[in-house]
């Protein structure tokens, strides 16, 4: 795609006029389905039906119905009573992505980095108000966080989620922050919008972020974008660190030059496949 | 859960007689929407909807009505004839990873394990006839073959797949076996299905697989079993190396040791939680 995109879902995506719009309880089944798959997690791994049912809010017959055609189809598992996700699951997310334009490219280029500062590096794209971690090279410290693939964080008090939001136009960018849940999750961050919309503007003007200890006390962070040949901003890639290890002012001065590297590498890379 | 597991899914599920089973049209509305997710790839990013319905062999009405219930969902973006997978995907593979038993225990283990060896390491479960990377922390070096979370192997002549064969009743064993395409990948596979039986036992009762290029030249690897508390192979470890740096034997010699202790480690911690 050599145009400008629009993530905005319209009628111009040639699905036709409003009659030909999927009927609300085929909508609703598919919604229920993927609402059980969602249901499972660390804390209910194996659940059973009733489990189930009260987790996604369903009656005892229709998580049944489901779980049989989640088992038909592999997605689901039975042991006994309890049910359980099987790894089949994973081809939906790996779909996704494989159909990033930076697959297999950018992670060679983060490793180097991450072996290059000794701290771990991450690629994450904006999902509405979110965050979405979708690569990460961990360093072996161990993090106060423990963050991976499938991963969010809120946008607007992160460094990569400012980088993201430096990428969107200025009426996209007032809706965002207006849906986002501006919390002061450290003394540190900044809530109120017109501040964040001029640190996001400085960012858009320098071309990186940073982020000291906003998200979380002791987390600092550097992220900076992965562009298109266009120049739209489709990811951001970051290095975090802790601020008893490295202050914000060491990590821009020893940090900044080969991560900003790292995302020119890859920006040309992607360039060639866009 | 103490008791044994089966994976089998069977009428014990508390599903009910037959006649509850999910309409054919309902278990098939579903497996084409995750068809349409699945349609998409490396190579077919972004899709018109007369490629979307080709590549999922569905009508082009048929397409159209899933597509709208994906973008409805907001698994789906349309970008003026196009669509692309949204990042919302993820969450699906996400409740299954968070799933697991050894769900942030194992990667702090492997980042301290591939440092030691300066190989990649990772982790990898059973499905089917194949085994599905879950888990994986990558060393700087460059792999002739790019594995990540959701990549799949066949299991016959993988050192992880061999390891998670072993863990397998016989019968299971015997089943799975047969299923597979038994195909010799380099000169050095095993594809004769005694012969196999003969490498899998062994691996059963010394508790550990080697791989020395049968599943590509040059790839040699090390798999060792996790446990639960019950002794069931939940998942298998591995580090992978290149034959032209590390040869098998050299790798029994240094890489085993670290290896078991790494997969005795994550078996002990999965036990408090199994």
């Amino acid at each position: 795609m050599a145009t400008p995109a629009t993530s905005h879902p319209t009628a111009e995506a040639g699905a036709g006029p409003a009659a030909e719009k999927p009927s609300d309880s085929y909508v609703q089944s598919f919604a229920r389905g993927l609402s059980v798959i969602r249901a499972f997690n660390a804390e209910h791994p194996a659940q059973t039906l009733t489990e189930i049912a009260q987790a996604s809010g369903l009656t005892r017959a229709g998580a049944r119905r489901i779980l049989l055609t989640l088992v038909g189809l592999g997605y689901v598992q039975a042991d006994g009573r309890l049910f359980r996700l099987t790894p089949k699951i994973l081809d939906l997310g790996f779909a996704y992505l494989t159909s990033m334009p930076f697959w297999n490219l950018a992670e060679p280029i983060m490793e180097t980095l991450s072996q290059q500062v000794h701290e771990s590096c991450s690629i994450s794209v904006l999902d509405g108000t979110e965050i979405v971690y979708v690569l990460r090279v961990p360093a072996r410290k161990i993090m106060t966080i423990n963050l991976s693939i499938g991963s969010r964080l809120p946008a607007y008090c992160s460094s990569m989620g400012r980088v993201l939001l430096a990428g969107l136009p200025e009426a996209e960018l007032d809706r965002v922050l207006r849906a986002s849940d501006l919390r002061a999750r450290t003394r540190n961050t900044v809530t109120d919008i017109d501040a964040l919309k001029q640190v996001i503007a400085d960012i858009r003007a320098r071309g990186w972020a940073e982020n000291d200890q906003e998200l979380e006390e002791g987390l600092v962070s550097l992220a900076a974008p992965i562009r298109n040949r266009a120049g739209q901003v489709l990811a951001a890639i970051n290095i975090s660190g802790q601020a008893n290890r490295t202050s914000a002012a060491e990590m821009i001065q020893n940090f900044l030059p080969p991560l900003l590297a790292a995302s020119e590498k890859i920006s040309n890379l992607v360039g060639l496949r866009t």
